[in-house]
């Protein structure tokens, strides 16, 4: 592409309503515009590196056998009443009537058309199992859309749905998904993990939400520094300490802590080092009959750790959801304020976490307001209900599988794949004849990735003052020509057409800065904020001496080479 | 890609809503399905042909300097009010409220999308001229969506529009984009016309629509034999006869024709070749001043000619919109019903068609009931106050620009290119600076094509009985191997496999019908429905003898060819 036919749209100013960097950049950069709240322009540059991100989408769900469809982006309500979904969405869902005032919705997503489709089609376990995608444009009704592109109403999506006989041939293709998946983003060239996720209300076996590492990500990612374990924090198991509960070293004593009613109040006025000190919180627990008072629960954990709600709200014996016990009635139950509560003598069930239940000689409150108790022992001093796991991973945790330790980076999510079950195939009677020939309902499973979300994800985890480091495999351009008064010199004009032509005809995506009385410097930060992964300076001062300038993106210095030789070199450099 | 997992999605029946064939068969074929009223999902089958046109649209946009862009679906009311379509345009406008009660429409078209782009983007005339499109989904909430993808209301659209600081470089867009629409429907292998068309009420100085020509088009075209001159019926242009007009040979003479009020029953009471005769029409023509009331003017047509009405309101001296005089009044002013109207010594303007100035010794009414006149002759017995074209071309009518002569064929409209001229820029102040660094408003023209509707009028303009007879170069596959008993022989399995694998590998798509049990002829008949061009049967029988028969989709017979050259054969038969 030459940019004198070409719209390279760059600002220099960072525009007042963006405020994460990938959105910035893509304003800055010329990749998108604003058309009014969460709908966006893709200009010519946006434009293709979301088509290379789809390209390689496309390549791979096809390698993995699904096959592409094109399903509406106006969806009829009927559709959406049977599956009871047209009454359980929110208002993210657009409601809309045509002109026979008849109710359609704009489709965030398309379990129900692709149901209605399947049901029709597919008749017999012979055509199972069946995996159908699409890369097609979504409207999710965000009550506040933001981050330009992340988090836009309208945007471009890639959604599979796959079709079975039963949870093992599911499995099957979730697996196939999952590699598929990660040779995507491979392929694109993320840092990503493949994250152990919730499955939430929707029920169903098994969910994997991939991530892209990155800052400003929205989601707590714990994976393991040797091994591709990786979760949501909030689902990463704490395992158990290694080794056996060290023996009581030390006799418990009273210690008088007014006002201290924090574990780290308690550190700050006595030295005392909160991974040696429990904190112990009351929350309420499962009722035995209906209307009757719920018991109190105490879950103890190391004074320098969280308590993961979610964990703890699973147990058996605890009310889901969570609910922290009333002060007034820790208070008259208990004897004491919060901040004072301690295992020692507690007459209600205690559920001890796996790292506080294997400390020996530790601080905790005195039940007692401004008293603690020093050098307590589990067994000794203090009686154990249950150990589980109640708390939130933390860096330097050993990984759940085993191999290495914890390290926990903030990511964006860019895909999701989940076993849906019978969810869509029940309520729909989507259903085959099996071999015996009777009717069962299909299991279904549902792969989506963000397609534009990913555009803006690849930014945010590269990216320097300068601007965006495209990846090589979906950078815009893959090489800019930056020519130093190529109106007026005649060999640098010749030099610069030539490795244009030549690379381009080798199927490289060339920018070739060939605007009359462009500014070099201009070029050059233009080349950078584009993010553009290769760049040559061309100028007569340098090929008098046979020279021409090559900078990669991520170099510090420009490098000279041979001019005769810059082609060679380039086409080793550059993937194509 | 294998039959085998694949969705092939057949079906034997004609679907009852299908009214045009191109409907019927991509139903039958298992391109797409019905989800509700005008809103199809495109099966696998006919995503890839759509996505073969898009492609071949791509290519071609690019290569004429047209950079894509991708605009949103969902567009606010705001533009639309600054452009006044927002009050202008009907129900087929599909305005929708967000969940703020904003106002929004999905997009029909985006002329005021990009306008509002490029106001800001573009400040300069060195920008200019600049041409943008997008490949993108549109909805046209139709009244009567019909005809399957043909007039859907989602549906796929190329649409280019182009920026200008002045008429002569939109011309000179314009016949860049009028060879790129040429050159996309001769790559895609499309009988089609450039058809001068009507620029409406927009306005704007020139039109064309790209027509596919089909017995089932909407369109009346006109286009010669001999050049590449088409118009739609409507403004083709009717030729004066060549030579002079023939001198008067008879005596003008009353016919007593009772009851005879129509050239057909002249015809048929007299023998009187409706060519010689003419037929006289009354008209309002224009008012002097407002209020008066307008004269009449007689139009005089040859009796086997059909009044064009856009040419005879677009008249000087005709009132426009057409009206025809009340036959009251005609009675009461000529003395006669509107049966025995002719030009001999009316004393109103008589405005004569071309073809009928033309004739001698013509026959016409006598503005008298019952009578008519034989003989007569203009001038010596009618006075003609102007000759101007009224009529409507017919087949073997001379063409326009000299050569050959017309043919009339129904055309469906697939593309169209438009001078738009400043209405949406002066509407929205979209302004360049000049050379002088004067403000000046753009000029803008736009381009579509029917991406979708390609696909149809393809197979509209290509069937035979037993389905589709796709192009080369969309069609789904280019090539089927038949397969017979692949499961048992292991020679005809490896035959297959091998020439499938060749030529996938050269880029071929090829479909391999390998499904355990399919019948020979539910395969034939499959490969025929789906319009794939090559095909070959691989069978036990033929490879004793060293053959496998071969036949082109619009061959009536099997050719037999050597199994050991087959793969030479068919890559000299396969465009790739």
């Amino acid at each position: 592409m030459r940019a004198s036919r070409y719209l390279i749209a760059t600002q220099k100013e960072t525009p007042n309503d963006a405020v994460v960097i990938s959105h910035q950049l893509m304003l800055r950069a010329g990749m998108i515009r604003r058309l009014s709240s969460g709908l966006y322009t893709w200009l010519p540059t946006g434009l293709r590196v979301l088509r290379k991100v789809e390209r390689i989408v496309r390549e791979e769900m096809n390698n993995a056998g699904a096959l592409e469809v094109l399903m509406p982006v106006v969806q009829p309500a009927e559709l959406w009443e049977e599956s009871g979904r047209w009454q359980q969405y929110g208002p993210e869902l657009l409601r809309i009537q045509d002109r026979h005032d008849n109710a359609f919705c704009l489709g965030p997503t398309h379990e129900e058309v692709i149901t209605d489709l399947i049901r029709t089609e597919v008749n017999s376990y012979k055509q199972l199992p069946a995996n159908f995608y699409q890369i097609q444009t979504k409207f999710r009704d965000e009550i506040r859309p933001r981050f330009g592109v992340m988090r836009a109403r309208e945007f471009t999506m890639k959604d599979a749905y796959s079709f079975h006989l039963g949870a093992d041939s599911l499995q099957e293709t979730y697996d196939v998904m999952h590699d598929a998946y990660c040779r995507i983003f491979d392929r694109i060239g993320l840092d990503y993990r493949p994250v152990l996720a919730d499955t939430g209300s929707i029920g169903g076996s098994h969910s994997h939400e991939f991530h892209v590492l990155a800052q400003s990500g929205e989601d707590d990612i714990a994976f393991s520094t040797e091994s591709r374990y990786a979760a949501n924090v909030e689902l990463a198991e704490a395992v158990a300490p290694t080794g056996e509960r060290p023996a009581p070293s030390k006799e418990m004593a009273e210690l008088h802590t007014p006002g201290q009613k924090t574990i780290a109040a308690l550190e700050e006025a006595f030295g005392i080092p909160a991974s040696t000190s429990v904190k112990t919180l009351i929350v309420l627990g499962e009722t035995e009959e209906e209307g009757a008072t719920a018991p109190l629960v105490a879950l103890v954990l190391r004074g320098d750790h969280d308590l993961n709600e979610l964990k703890a709200e699973k147990l058996p014996g605890v009310a889901s959801p969570l609910q922290f016990a009333p002060e007034a009635r820790i208070a008259d139950e208990l004897g004491c304020g919060i901040g004072s509560l301690g295992p020692v003598g507690l007459n209600i069930d205690v559920i001890v976490d796996r790292a506080a239940a294997h400390l020996a000689d530790f601080v905790c409150g005195a039940n007692k307001d401004d008293y603690h108790f020093t050098g307590v022992n589990w067994e000794r001093d203090a009686a154990i209900s249950r150990i589980e796991d109640l708390r939130n991973v933390v860096p330097g945790d050993a990984s759940p599988d085993g191999h290495g330790t914890l390290e926990i980076k903030r990511g964006i999510e860019v895909g999701h794949i989940f076993q849906l079950g019978t969810k869509y195939s029940e309520a729909m009677n989507a259903t085959v004849l099996d071999e015996n020939g009777k009717e069962q309902v299909m299991t279904m499973g549902c792969y989506g990735i963000g397609v534009s979300r990913v555009v803006a994800a690849a930014i945010e985890q590269n990216h320097d003052d300068a601007g965006i480091i495209w990846p090589e495999a979906i950078a815009p351009f893959q090489l800019a020509i930056v020519p130093i008064n190529m109106q007026k010199s005649a060999a640098v004009q010749q030099k610069c057409e030539h490795i244009y032509e030549a690379l381009t005809a080798r199927g490289i995506d060339v920018l070739l800065m060939d605007e009359p009385k462009a500014r070099l410097g201009a070029m050059l930060a233009d080349v950078e904020l584009l993010g553009i992964p290769h760049r040559i300076v061309v100028g007569d001062r340098g090929l008098e001496k046979g020279n021409v300038e090559y900078k990669g993106r991520r170099d510090s210095e420009n490098q000279a080479f041979s001019a005769d030789q810059i082609l060679d070199i380039l086409l080793e450099k550059i993937p194509h």
